[in-house]
């Protein structure tokens, strides 16, 4: 008796439009959808309660010989993110000796903030992780990492008196490469003994995909009926917001895992292995 | 700001008709849908942790002041219902004395099997609640009520030397009457203060319940590509199973729940107080 393919959701705002996608395609009859934060994802995924699910980057690094990756999906930006928002009461390449909030809700996004701060404004701060309340960040510290729904109110809302980056378009601005923030990865065993399954998967991804690039106004307005943000904004957030892991992305991938290693952020950089082509 | 309502399911085989039928409506985009199984649903709509839940006749009739239910539907049958099965080695009039082993996953069921043996069948065994192995029950009792999945197995392959009761068939040989074993029960307070939302959940219910009935063929054979049974079974099940509520089957549950006051098992008979009619 086979049993349906178990598949993680990320429950942010930069995954409704996939989401949305998955409930017009009808997927979610065929798979369970678990949904729940990126880290719980990975930890659910390592523990075998999952079979597919989108983890942050960095965790995937961490334990790429358990994992495969998808290879047409992941969350990436070429540019601006919106969503991933460095305030700072001065100049980021000022920030040398001071000290540096970090919302503690996305690892992925504070080792890019640490590589951005230490080889792209060559600066050495201090850090402290914090749970993501803004004002609670400004008063300890200089500088504040925000992420998601925060930071999209910072992006739209800019606070007077503070410099705001968007560390996906600071990155893109310094490698010239795309930033991927997670990707969908595959229990190596599961993408072993069920590669038709994870076929269904991938084609069933993609079909979601592709429904939800051809209807971004439709998702834009359904957001904005949901969610704490109007329609504009959504339709800007998910025209930045990519889903995209070509060649050039998982260029961009690779070497924000060899910066994060370089900066002692990460043991070692994996190669990518990628279900359905040769390691 | 809106949130959206929380909706629970039942996610048993019962309920999946209508999950295709929520699924093909995309109502998932407009509704927090929390699968569990019945009793947990009742708990966490008490809770405040839903708003609207298909939760067990006896549990509603038992925190009846603080729900309202919703008119149109409900888990019912009219004849057999094929998924709550007495097994017994003795004809069901003679189980007077001897012991009835009652799965412990359905405090409905267990309900009604008593009253059917109390007033239709007038003996009086000893009663045994257990987890459901059929197997177990059986070596320990002289009869054993199975619910769901086994009963399921147990229906369309009888087992040899046994007799076996369908005790929707049962119910409505006795009195009549349908039998409703679920309503869809909403928060009183939820009822009060969001009656826009409520009507917009009922619509969604009652669009998904006209596609499922419209495509029980399709459905049945989406389930039996998942589901350990044939189509033609989930056809005949899918058939049996009811999800209405109009007069007469409201007529069977008060019955039910004043056979359940007339044994012992409820305290007192709830009026029932339904959305959108006057109380």
């Amino acid at each position: 008796m086979a049993t349906r393919p178990r598949l993680g959701h990320i429950q942010f705002l930069n995954c409704l439009p996939l989401y949305y996608g998955l409930v017009k395609q009808d997927v979610l009859l065929d798979v369970d959808l678990v949904k729940a934060a990126p880290r719980s994802l990975a930890r659910m995924l390592l523990d075998d309660e999952l079979d597919v699910a989108p983890i942050p980057s960095i965790e995937y690094a961490r334990h790429a010989e358990e994992l495969v990756l998808l290879p047409d999906i992941a969350i990436s930006s070429d540019g601006e993110v919106q969503s991933i928002l460095l305030l700072s009461k001065v100049p980021a390449d000022e920030l040398g000796g001071r000290t540096v909030a970090l919302a503690d809700t996305s690892r992925t996004s504070q080792v890019l903030c640490r590589v951005l701060l230490a080889k792209h404004w060559r600066v050495e701060p201090g850090f402290v992780e914090e749970p993501p309340d803004v004002s609670a960040m400004l008063r300890d510290a200089d500088a504040a990492l925000l992420i998601g729904d925060d930071a999209l109110r910072a992006y739209w809302d800019r606070p007077e008196g503070l410099h705001a980056y968007d560390l996906g378009a600071e990155w893109t601005r310094w490698t010239g490469l795309p930033m991927v923030y997670a990707v969908w990865a595959v229990r190596r065993q599961y993408a072993t003994s069920q590669p038709d399954a994870v076929r269904t998967i991938l084609d069933s991804l993609n079909g979601s995909l592709a429904y939800c690039r051809a209807h971004l106004d439709a998702i834009s307005e359904y957001a904005a009926r949901w969610e704490p943000f109007p329609v504009e904004s959504f339709r800007s957030y998910f025209d930045a917001l990519q889903f995209r892991f070509g060649p050039r992305y998982r260029e961009g991938l690779t070497r924000y895992l060899a910066e994060a290693h370089d900066i002692g952020q990460l043991d070692s950089v994996p190669r990518l292995a990628i279900f359905g082509e040769s390691e």
